[in-house]
């Protein structure tokens, strides 16, 4: 028979076993944290009506989409999280409590340009909280204390959450008499980080027209460093002068506020003028998460405040706040920097059972007897020679060992053999489980992530 | 501006968020449950190269197929999990240790026509073993384990897993000069439970051109019953006649041996002559899975073992053994027939914090610590009544609710109020963990299907 080669897509992440776990670890740690905070899980489809999905016209965006007809539909594929959350609250409006928090970590696809680390289809994990009408403030200062418990779950301590708000930029645009501008000096400061002062400041004359002076009011702005409360004190020299600029520090000063009773430190929280966060969108706060010894991945936690999530699908004036992780992408990176703990766990099974007799009776029964107890145990029952069996244990990176035998099963033990130390007990099954159980505790106690 | 109707395509699954939590911990038991017995989970590309996904050829799935191309790739969505795990097995095998068990949960997509309880896009949970030349039958063997500690797990015992082996079928059929008619009849007497005797009867008589005398001989055979020992006692009548009859009596006979040290009880289990499972793919031991009080919606995990899963993509001969659990259609018919538990805790939150001050700190800094002793906490920040706060409370179905007023704070306690009973408690932060957790792993304990 003729074959067909077993390829997958470029630009389609597919894990080996242990990475897939380690890939698991990372997505249950986001779950945990998204819930601890109240966050609902949701599914939506990953295919849309393409009416539906493209109801905001997507620009730069819609070349990306897969879209495609099957019978009279024309359909697309989900290309974000935030459109279909946005269908799903205008749809079940009706049935939803507000706040309405939910959080979803799915596949979204997009037809980029294929190229290294870039993904064509990628899980996001997203956690938005919605209002009807409304939304308090504390819901925006509420989510850098969701991403630093999520970062820190995950092992890392070294990443700090950069703060903004929209309506300080805006002001402060607005006051220099570059209102109209605003989008374009956030798009050219953005490069800040890339290609430095010097040259942005040439853009902005250049591109914007900017008077040199003007330029450099905004560069001056955009320097202003120190902590929360240097840089707090320095905007507040600026206020009164503009509408929109007060109420965005009256916002920054509201979401600083409380870091404390949020258990959040400061050294892992910083105002920093220079993130924007889009151009269109966020209204408000926004957010951007650096690992600090790894600038060059940029945020891999964004976000910010919104006005109106769903008004192509309704009339409803429904603001929200949230945050994305992309997650597939943030793996790839972290693999790449070898930054993926090897300590934990990521073998199938926690034991497995190599039965030495003819009859597999005893070792099924003990089997049985350590998943009951909630080990995950592998029945090896394969008819090989013991050093085949040993060797496939070894492959499998299994943490321990049963053996049993004769002697074994006259005594009604088991040889359980620790395969990280060689330490060997003979135990019952109960001390067994016991035994390996607080071993494999220890063991994924460590977080997926080693900085 | 005008509105796009918000609608998600018929055929597509979208549950509102306590039923959404029912099918997470659906998910969630099956994924336990699977990592008990040492299956690692895996995660596959949606979209696959079209050549790649159709290479068998898939005859009256093929017209279902969602397919496309982008660009100038030619693409398909997944229709099953099977397909993708003989790719990736194709591919990856170098890298991989076999016997190989994975699981899979993961969404497929067939164009069906719509149809009340049919879904186009809708979740598998699968396990496959697979072996790399050979396997042992105590793999088959396994399975009812698996089947019955899921299903215990999900919380129902009213279930019966029909076994079968494929070899007893065909050498039956063989002894009796049917060889050539085997995947007929098959079809045929599928239909037993539907028509009855007397309609299969004259239908092989009708389309197959059988004798009379023939037709009887193959009902009399499907109508073997009784326990597991009588049936086999039964088949013992046949043996020597077919080296396959044989072959396959022993195969059942290694498969029903061990049940007692499985752990799984002869009440959940029977050996069933009219199981066959589709007509060519499985070559021994097949498996169905019947909800007791509810035959009308047929078998809920099936599957069996088969001899080639790659051969598409490799010369390797890579047999198996699986099981898919078809999860969306199963939920919806839980839900259906009132068969999902009201008991467990649905609600985003295990509890939710209601500020009585103007200064939010204090009720921050107390879910803060809630969260921190593991409880899944909601800050309510909204500046509304506090009847609206506790319709609220009310609306998501939060079991706990937590006041935090002038009083509570100066005597540096909360009032915790049961929502379920009613009590309340004025409590130290962590007395208040301490109890609300409690009563929160009462309730989740339960399982998600009441029977």
């Amino acid at each position: 028979m003729s074959k067909v080669t077993p390829r997958t897509l470029s630009g389609f992440m597919e894990l080996l076993p242990e990475d897939q776990m380690k890939m698991e670890r990372l997505m249950q740690t986001l779950r945990e944290t998204y819930s601890l905070f109240a966050f609902t899980p949701l599914d939506t489809p990953v295919i849309e009506s393409a009416e539906v999905l493209l109801a905001k016209g997507s620009g730069e965006t819609e070349k990306q989409i897969y879209r495609f007809t099957k019978g009279d539909s024309d359909l697309a594929l989900r290309f974000d999280l935030t459109v279909p959350l946005a269908k799903y609250v205008a749809a079940h409006y009706a049935e939803l409590a507000f706040p309405f928090k939910r959080y979803q970590i799915g596949k979204v696809y997009r037809g980029e340009r294929a190229q290294r680390g870039r993904f064509r289809e990628f899980y996001q994990a997203d956690i938005d909280v919605i209002g009807d009408g409304k939304l308090d403030i504390m819901n925006e200062a509420e989510i850098p204390a969701i991403i630093y418990t999520a970062f820190r779950k995950l092992g890392l301590s070294r990443f700090k959450i950069k703060v903004n708000n929209r309506k300080i930029l805006n002001g402060f645009y607005a006051m220099n008499g570059m209102a109209e501008k605003a989008s374009d000096i956030m798009r050219i400061v953005d490069k800040l980080d890339k290609i430095g002062e010097v040259k942005v400041k040439q853009m902005l004359i250049d591109e914007l027209a900017m008077r040199p002076y003007k330029a450099e009011n905004v560069l001056d702005f955009m320097a202003i460093r120190g902590t929360n409360a240097q840089v707090i004190e320095r905007l507040e020299t600026f206020r009164g002068m503009n509408e929109t600029f007060d109420q965005g520090l009256d916002e920054l000063l509201a979401v600083t506020r409380h870091l404390q009773d949020f258990g959040v430190p400061e050294e892992n929280f910083s105002v920093d003028l220079t993130i924007a966060r889009g151009l269109d969108y966020y209204t408000g706060t926004v957010y951007e998460t650096e690992l600090i010894d790894h600038p060059e991945i940029g945020s891999v936690c964004s976000g910010g405040r919104y006005d109106n999530l769903a008004e192509y699908y309704t009339d409803k004036q429904l603001p929200g706040v949230g945050i994305s992780i992309g997650l597939t992408r943030l793996f790839y990176v972290l693999q790449e920097q070898k930054l993926l703990s090897n300590e934990i766990v990521t073998a199938p099974c926690d034991a497995i059972i190599l039965p030495m007799t003819d009859d597999p009776g005893p070792a099924i029964a003990a089997a049985t007897k350590l998943r009951a107890a909630g080990l995950r145990c592998q029945f090896y029952a394969e008819k090989r020679k013991f050093k085949a069996k040993m060797t496939y244990a070894d492959k499998i990176h299994a943490p321990f060992c049963v053996l049993l035998g004769e002697d074994e099963i006259r005594e009604g033990v088991l040889s359980v053999k620790n395969m990280e130390t060689g330490e060997q007990r003979k135990l019952t099954a109960d001390e067994a489980a016991e035994w390996i159980l607080q071993m494999i505790r220890e063991k994924n106690a460590k977080p997926v992530i080693v900085e």
